[in-house]
């Protein structure tokens, strides 16, 4: 009956391996982004947040605090009960309706979260559409791989962002098959983007139905930020947009958009989306918000994207080695989990920057990395000040190889 | 291609079967509970609720409410990212110690939503644990039954609340398994208390662990709102608590809460805890604060269990039956889905009672109900009203009966 030792045994590897993980332990400062407190010890007070998903700071936009606030004060801060047992909102509905519109779509259904959005909705199609097989990018995120999963339906895995695979993989299956092509716009670890018109084109020539994950990519691209879908002018000939609240629109939640008929189908039956307490009105009117304003306002996108290129600008003039991509994510290769770890801490410590390892199973082992996502609110002090870190460290490392 | 096709053959089914789910859309109320603006077309314009799991009005509460106020101001609306990745804020380990020391345990893991964490934590201790049994009570959540399928352990269904059951169940496993015990100690649909000692004597007996889901009894029962496991002593012998901080805590979130190690282990491996982007921080202070405000005070759960004694009492003496248990859960059974929706549409419609029809797949098919929560904002009028309602509209089904 002693099950910690079965825990502590796995927990030991992952020690073993560099791959447990700590976390920092920040205390967010609203009106100070992207500057927060550490409650670490051996850590500066104040730190410089270097590897935030709220990409354009909307999680401290007075407009955006502010409808929270009022949602609160006249509807409190939680939303009952389950969306069927008394927990629909008008504000989820409002929301609803501001989604739908985002992605030019007839409607559009909330989940908590992204996560959940995915795992319900692919986990709902896979097991109750007629004979159906799921096309997955081989890099797509946890959320969907479980959601496969979960569906127990056929499965497939297409090569990284590859039409041509994906074609094959098609015109081998049975015309019976419902098919469901899933994919993302921005892949969040090494942020390339996908040939979206490629992909489509294929799926429509075999019939299959599009699955679009756009967390990475919503609020920050496309004139009103409808993602990469809305840019290349795509949105209406994918199936099923799926995306998150709590990345750039800065609260927390997840949705689909689709036909009335799809999300109604998915409403109904997705276990994920009926057995849950809804989302607190507070949260949709707060979402609403960020969306709302980022349709019409540039200013964060110009300037976060201004924020991208000059920090790349820097790492290259250093001799600093990035992945090359055209996203906002800024991918330095560490490719081992202690070192990256180390390099971590030594920002933390010595220079006040807050950029956490990204290791397995977030990414595959051996390609463990840091990750930075610069946003309209850092400084060119701040920029300056990370790619002269950087640049140190650099250089220790260079000669400790060389001594090596 | 026509997708929409196959959805709504889907949802014609449901149509048919009186099963398909109209969504009442509300617009809640701070400072009225349980009234609520209705936005359905044919409603009154403001309802009463009485089938919220809000169980003790703490959504509303003036401490609650200024606690999250407070947060949005120091943090913002979101947590920026997931609990590895930046998304640990200081609010988030201050609820996880809360919630440890209600349950007297040594640490507890939030979780976006209870669904969240039944599944995660199931699917991980399922699928990681040598040799794993999961022993599943028949009548459990569906975010459990979903946790024990995705962990693809193997899975044996003991009979509802039936320790023998159990006992002979566990000794038919071999002796290399490891055990892990299912159970809810409220059934939320029936309102029946598990018996947990008994429960738990068996499986110590054979050296299994114990998962116990309080979503329906945290903030309600036991001293300090610790749940049934603290009404009755249980909570050292219970290996893992789990529970959600959108019912009585009025809220949203879920959470387990056990040992170190198994807290560590679940927050390492589970995909649904980590791939995910972590609880706002003004949700995590909300929730603590309404945790701690219920480990003090004790007017509100006996205010509500004397609203529940006097729904009950009105109803036997208007000679309405509705299921005995030992809980705050009042269910009057009405065995159809089409039924059960006709009778809630005139409740509504006629007198501004809001109690959703509870039908399939929430409850077996032929158990359709309507569920009443009496919550301590509901005053002697309201449920005067409520009782003098449902006497009327027995006497019209009784004499509609006895015409047919
Ligand atoms: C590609 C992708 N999809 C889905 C999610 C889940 O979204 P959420 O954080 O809202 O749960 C994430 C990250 O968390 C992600 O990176
Ligand atoms: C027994 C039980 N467990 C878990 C849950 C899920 O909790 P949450 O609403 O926080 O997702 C529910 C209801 O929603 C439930 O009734």
């Amino acid at each position: 009956m002693d099950f910690d030792t079965l825990f502590n045994a796995q927990l030991d590897t992952l020690k073993k391996e560099g791959n447990y993980r700590i976390f920092a332990e920040l205390e967010r400062n609203c009106g100070a982004f992207p500057r927060a407190r550490c409650h670490d010890v051996d850590t500066p007070d104040e730190v410089t947040v270097w590897c935030s998903n709220d990409y354009l700071g909307m999680g401290q936009h007075p407009k955006v605090i502010a409808a929270m606030k009022t949602a609160i004060d006249s509807c409190g801060v939680g939303a009952g009960g389950t969306r069927n047992i008394s927990g629909t909102n008008h504000e989820h509905k409002l929301l609803e309706r501001e989604l739908a519109d985002l992605h030019g779509k007839d409607d559009a259904l909330l989940f908590t979260s992204g996560y959940v959005s995915n795992w319900a909705a692919l986990s709902t199609l896979g097991s109750r559409l007629p004979d159906a097989v799921i096309l997955s990018d081989e890099l797509n995120h946890a959320s969907m791989i479980e959601g496969i999963r979960h569906s127990r339906a056929d499965k497939v895995i297409w090569r990284h962002n590859d039409p041509e695979d994906l074609d094959r993989r098609l015109a081998a299956l049975p015309s019976n098959a419902t098919k469901i092509v899933a994919f993302e716009s921005v892949y969040s670890m090494d942020g390339d983007i996908c040939p979206m018109k490629e992909i489509v084109e294929v799926a429509e020539k075999h019939g299959a139905m599009t699955y679009l994950d756009e967390v990475h990519a919503v609020g920050l691209y496309g004139p009103r930020g409808g993602g990469i879908s809305e840019r290349e002018g795509l949105a209406d000939r994918i199936t099923l947009i799926e995306g998150t609240l709590g990345k750039a629109y800065g609260v927390v939640g997840g949705y689909v958009s689709g036909s009335r008929a799809m999300c109604d189908f998915i409403r109904s039956f997705a276990s994920g989306f009926i057995f849950t307490t809804a989302l607190p009105p507070a949260v949709a009117a707060a979402a609403r918000t960020s969306i709302a304003h980022l349709k019409d306002s540039q200013a964060e996108r110009l300037r976060q994207r201004d924020r991208v290129a000059t920090l790349r600008q820097r790492l290259d003039q250093l001799g600093i080695p990035h992945l090359h991509n055209d996203s906002h994510i800024i991918p330095v290769m560490i490719k081992d989990p202690v070192k990256c770890r180390q390099l971590a801490d030594i920002l933390m410590q010595d220079y006040g920057i807050y950029v956490q390892p990204i290791n397995y199973p977030t990414v595959p082992k051996g390609t463990e990395r840091l990750r930075f996502t610069p946003g309209p609110l850092h400084s060119d002090a701040d920029i300056e000040h990370l790619a002269q870190a950087l640049s140190t460290l650099w250089r220790r490392c260079a000669i400790s190889h060389a001594v090596a």
